[in-house]
């Protein structure tokens, strides 16, 4: 059988928070049986909320005490060094002492993003690590990398996200050789900013990777590419005009079917199918956003996440573990063969 | 009675050419007895479009022959440069020379952006010249500035952009005292890249706009501002996302509604209603994009304009004439009183 995979779950994050982490860690030991997980947060309250459910592996659940919570709105530089018995701030330790191999949070992502980097640290030779999410697509998902902290990145920074994304895509989601592209102001190769232009060549260059290309905005939900790399202010504004358009187009389609007695009966005919396509359309369906090229793994999942996807989170780290993700970047990185270890 | 405003549309640009130029040059001088069209392009196509219709005030359209035409694919600068008869290199000229107010195209966008520049000039003060399209949301629309070609801008170029995005609102799509907010990766004041970081501080100092501080890509189609600034990577990203969001969720939609027998009957019923809706939320449904700061007007129209568009952007240019913009525009960029021309 497979090692265990121990998963630290921050049980105080997000807007669901104690009761979804506490319920997907609760369904995640119950589905898999190579899972271990460790729910940090305030004891009493996270005991309370496991106490809630009977029939599950209770000995593939721990509680690690954390007095203190992290709230969004706190600067993360400050709050990372002064809250130092925080439920993201032990559980990211626990990660760096490798106590566990990885840390999932619905918390602050600034958080999230500093601790990882300040805390558990980066691999060797990784020089910005990256976070990436995986955005919906029309038939699937594609990985849109950077959308984390790295603003005004240099172009050796986006070849490695390239890098470290085709192995993520490959390896955890399961896309052959994942076509490569950067995100561009035009198809042609002469288009682009300073930073694009830089990188177009090193891209092309590359070896071990699918480049396939740039790739214009209008391009990336219709599935194009698999990976799509830009700096973080770009995928941040990428990843947010997603939700933003998707949100009012929706909004509006729903105030369309409510316009007269005739579209209100079709609009209940059209519900239910309407209801399961545009899941599949959703940002926040698809797991957790990992932070690539840490010494350990770690998942940021939405702030509004509820249990399943919580629990996707944790499924996609166990998957990242035993791919031997970190192993595999190392290598691509620095050339270095690692031998996997047993 | 108002004069004349005098505008030439581009006869051969874009891929309805040249049906639908003529016939929006034809509906504007039928429907308001203010404006002259000019066509440019081959003379004996433009005749034997317009032959196709009978009560026009033919007074008030003219056709200037230009016997070559610039294709998307060329490259701008050597387009402009090496064909010199084109309909768009001719009607530029037309402006540069006040032949005409401005200039309509949906021909090469490259083409325009570079020929509007080069050929028509910008005015005094003004340092790029940004393409400024109007962008829907939820209820009613938003100007994105800049979507050109001015890749890496400077702060300086920001803080015009935010004062000509802010005449144009105002004074051409009637939104009194108009919000102005940056692009950026969160609402924080501290949130940005160096560019953003250093233009803020100026638009908060700015007299003259009502700046009312970052704006996530998220809150851009819930319609939060009016005037929406950032560089043109930034801007040609949010454009193209919203064209490729769009598409993508209403092709699911479609897709979801012929799941099963009760959703087909229950599109058939809502078809109408949705059809109206979103229209509302179509990108090509908002005229064309002026490029501001230009001694003349020039308007780019989507490449697949037809004619009501066409005839919109012709109506634009009316009421940019009339409301004096490039006047305003001088007066706000160089804090000169610039006398109405009687």
């Amino acid at each position: 059988m497979a090692e265990l995979v121990k998963v630290v779950v921050d049980a105080m994050g997000g807007d669901n928070a104690p009761a979804e982490p506490v319920k997907a860690s609760v369904d995640a030991v119950t589905e898999r049986q190579d899972i271990q997980v460790i729910l940090t947060g305030k004891k009493d309250i996270i005991e309370k909320e496991l106490s809630k459910y009977e029939n599950y592996p209770k000995d593939r659940i721990q509680v690690v005490h954390a007095s203190e919570v992290i709230e969004t709105a706190e600067p993360p530089v400050f709050a990372i060094r002064k809250k130092k018995d925080s439920s993201i701030v032990v559980g990211l330790n626990m990660v760096k002492k490798q106590e566990a191999d990885a840390f999932v949070s619905s918390g602050s992502t600034g958080a999230v993003l500093v601790g990882g980097q300040v805390l558990v640290g980066r691999s060797k030779g990784v020089e910005r690590p990256p976070l990436a999410p995986l955005i919906p697509t029309k038939d699937g998902v594609s990985l849109l990398v950077d959308c984390g902290a790295n603003v005004d990145a240099r172009p050796s920074h986006l070849v490695q996200f390239a890098k470290m994304g085709s192995i993520y895509m490959e390896n955890v989601v399961g896309v052959k050789n994942p076509r490569v592209a950067i995100v561009n102001n035009g198809a042609e190769e002469e288009k682009g900013n300073a930073l694009v232009k830089e990188t177009f060549p090193l891209l092309k260059e590359c070896e071990g990777i699918n480049f396939i290309g740039s790739i214009e905005a209008r391009d990336i939900p219709a599935g194009y590419a698999d990976v799509i790399v830009c700096e973080a202010f770009v995928g941040n504004v990428i990843l947010k005009l997603y939700e933003g358009v998707g949100a009012t187009l929706i909004d509006k389609i729903k105030g369309g079917m409510m316009a007269n007695f005739r579209s209100k009966i079709g609009a209940l005919l059209v519900k239910p199918a309407l209801k399961a396509t545009l899941k599949t359309f959703d940002a926040s369906e698809h797991g957790g956003a990992p932070l690539l090229g840490l010494k350990g793994l770690v998942v940021k999942t939405h702030g509004s996440a509820v249990a399943v996807e919580i629990k996707n989170a944790i499924f996609q780290c166990v998957q990242f573990k035993q791919q031997k993700i970190n192993e595999k970047i190392a290598e691509q990185i620095n050339g270095e063969t690692v031998q996997p270890q047993q």
